[in-house]
């Protein structure tokens, strides 16, 4: 028997991956079936997105996208029901020793355990901000209708998502960015890209600035400088692994300030003892959180099977307006040459009055194989799988450039940029080097 | 020196990538420069239909389209005079023989010469309706003001697009369809989604039926039935190859009803004669005209060169609500595996209340090995361009599955199919087969 911690994505992934192959699982889950993912992160944030952008009044947005996450959630635990060899306990887990757990008075003892307990917003405190007013992403889908003046601590994924959201839903929105940047784990073209489309949507972004004080609608900043007519504040200033209630250090486990540590196969330093998701350092997104479960169900049900290069190739996806997206090799060439093109420069970009839109390429010199790939872009999101595509199949950009895209397009910017690399590569390495 | 007839997308790409890699080239264009794409096509028409998505009113609208595709000729105009080894001759080209040519008397001969004339509407003959209530692609951006009842008669690429545009600016929408599917070059599963489509968008689509006759608003259908209030009629019912000025019967040329029959280095049977674009049986898209351009460079100015599969991989956009887009091998395996998903059993389908996406892929058995892909989906043109890859490099569903894409987007389709096709696959055959 396997025994599961955490029924979010990752969890499910696993318990539900080993439970079809036929394997005895016991999945635990102390919160609502789901996770973040359903409850309070990708689910009810690209439900309210999309309301937003179809211009939906606020109140009947947010009541929707309350009703669709109940519904995801049902049905979810639903098919937990449904699937036989899975049993599903609700209580919250901690471990007394490597392979025991108690649950809530219930002792639960397995050779084979999965940790996938997510992570929470990690905490910061305003002096003088009233918890009515504080909202994370776990409190942010209970509101009844948009704050007048919504105030978001933050520069990454949450804080870009739900300010463009915001002020669609018609709410005066302001960014508090602590460093200099937006999304610092992007290329430096991004952050200035995106200051671009937040401006334009009315979102006023401050840099090198923090809230260090909350009275009555007003937030002093420091160093300085203040905010009036702050009704709500969100803070998104990065994500904690959850692993306060499980004790892992009784099973041995010493936690890193980004969670545990895992190996390719997921699998910590006790053996049997796997963990997948936002607990580990490795994973951020649920795709990413999915991955690992996908490959601890291959593990653990099919035996050891070569990972393969497509696995370390993680995509990054921000449901912003434009989106952005990239994808990286985890070991990308020392010397790479990058390439630029701004979406503009396309007559797609052209016709439909496209502002920020880039495409950047991190290329090997001479090979063309590509190391990284940032897009930010309408639909972002879904134009990264030709680069992770090329990236997991090391397919270099003289191939790209055989390829045809469809006109207009953004995906053109490939074209152009492939055109570029090779014009002024040295004549012949690409037939010498057969590539 | 080369001379190229026509000044369109086909021609254009000649005309200035020979030039760039300097060769003398002498450019003719009776009409204005850009052609269709930038004139009539491509250009005004993904500018409308990005305008009509803004919600801006149609008179505005229609204004901005006819500026910008102005904006566009005359950048491609001072391109053209800035480009040297270029030289631009204003007029209609006519063969004289094989070599020769005359424009509008001037005399012009060559050893090379690549036809990039391109195509026109076809003709329909609708007794009764006047003039001023006719439209084709090459009037219908001219208009001041949205119709009140527009009637499209056609069932393609440009009725689809224009029907959604015009719907969006305003008018009532009925499209005529002479057979009993839209879109007919796609697979089957495309017209249904389609008609949902269009329906919830309040287009109506009459299959099987003809106009034969108009008089004060009122169209008269065949075999029965009529629509009243009727005050534009756009004709959109198939595209012939532009060739009535060119007589290339004096060069030897015998067109096809497609067109001129070229290979895969759009040679004619005439040696030295290329042709490119719509003009040919080969093209129906300006991408597609892009690339056989380059390729007609690449032979010109560096000689042969093995054109590999990619450039057989040509892939189709319509670009509707939702968007269409499809590429399949050139000459696909005899027996295809069919996989289908409908895009709204996705969790990005969900939160998107997505109705009418589909992914279909056509797989060789046991290879796993793709032949074919087909989405339906509203950014259907920046996704196809995985598969494109994926066909071009000989990629298997096998090795797409590994790939990790982007949660919640549409391209998990490609992940769920994946994942039925290898469940379903007889055992052990992937690593027999090293795919």
């Amino acid at each position: 028997m396997t025994v599961v911690i955490g029924a979010g994505s990752g969890g499910l992934t696993v318990a539900l991956g080993l439970a079809r192959l036929g394997r005895k699982v016991t999945l635990i889950e102390g919160g609502p079936v789901g996770g973040d993912c359903t409850n309070t992160g990708c689910i009810p944030s690209k439900s309210l997105i999309h309301l937003a952008r179809q211009g939906r009044p606020a109140g009947e947005a947010l009541a929707e996208v309350r009703r669709k996450r109940a519904e995801v959630s049902s049905r979810e635990t639903e098919l937990l029901h449904g699937t036989p060899n899975l049993t599903l306990v609700k209580g919250w887990a901690r471990f007394l020793e490597p392979y025991v757990l108690d649950v809530q008075g219930m002792r639960v003892e397995s050779r084979e355990i999965v940790i996938a307990t997510g992570s929470r917003p990690a905490p910061l405190e305003i002096p003088g901000l009233p918890p009515e007013r504080t909202f994370t992403n776990e409190n942010l889908f209970s509101m009844e209708r948009a704050p007048e003046h919504l105030a978001i601590v933050g520069g990454g994924v949450i804080a870009l998502e739900m300010a463009f959201a915001f002020r669609r839903l018609g709410s005066q929105v302001t960014l508090l960015v602590r460093s200099d940047r937006l999304l610092a784990r992007e290329s430096a073209r991004v952050s200035p890209a995106m200051v671009g489309a937040l401006e334009r949507s009315g979102i006023r972004v401050l840099f090198n600035t923090r809230p260090f004080l909350y009275a009555d609608g007003l937030m002093k900043l420091r160093p300085e400088g203040e905010l009036g007519g702050v009704d709500a504040v969100l803070l998104a200033v990065g994500r904690l692994p959850r692993l306060e209630r499980l004790e892992v250090d009784r099973a041995g486990l010493i936690p890193g300030s980004g969670g545990l540590a895992v190996d390719d196969w997921c699998r910590t330093d006790i053996r049997g003892i796997y963990a997948v998701g936002d607990v580990t350092a490795a994973s951020r997104f649920t795709h990413s959180a999915n991955a690992q479960g996908r490959r601890v169900v291959q593990r653990i049900a099919l035996g050891w099977l070569p990972v393969g290069p497509a696995a370390w190739v993680i995509p990054s996806a921000v449901f912003s307006e434009p989106e952005v997206a990239s994808v990286r090799l985890a070991r990308p060439a020392a010397h790479c040459r990058t390439l630029f093109l701004a979406l503009k420069e396309l007559d797609r970009g052209y016709t439909d009055d496209l502002q920020e839109g880039l495409l950047e390429l991190e290329v090997e010199p001479w090979t063309g194989y590509l190391q990284a790939a940032t897009l930010v872009a309408p639909h972002a999101s879904e134009m990264i799988s030709l680069f992770t595509l090329a990236l997991a199949e090391r397919i270099s950009l003289y191939r790209l450039q055989r390829l045809v895209y469809p006109y207009p397009t953004l995906s053109e910017a490939t074209l152009r940029l492939a055109d570029e690399f090779v014009r002024e590569s040295p004549g012949g390495v690409r037939r010498w080097l057969k590539i």
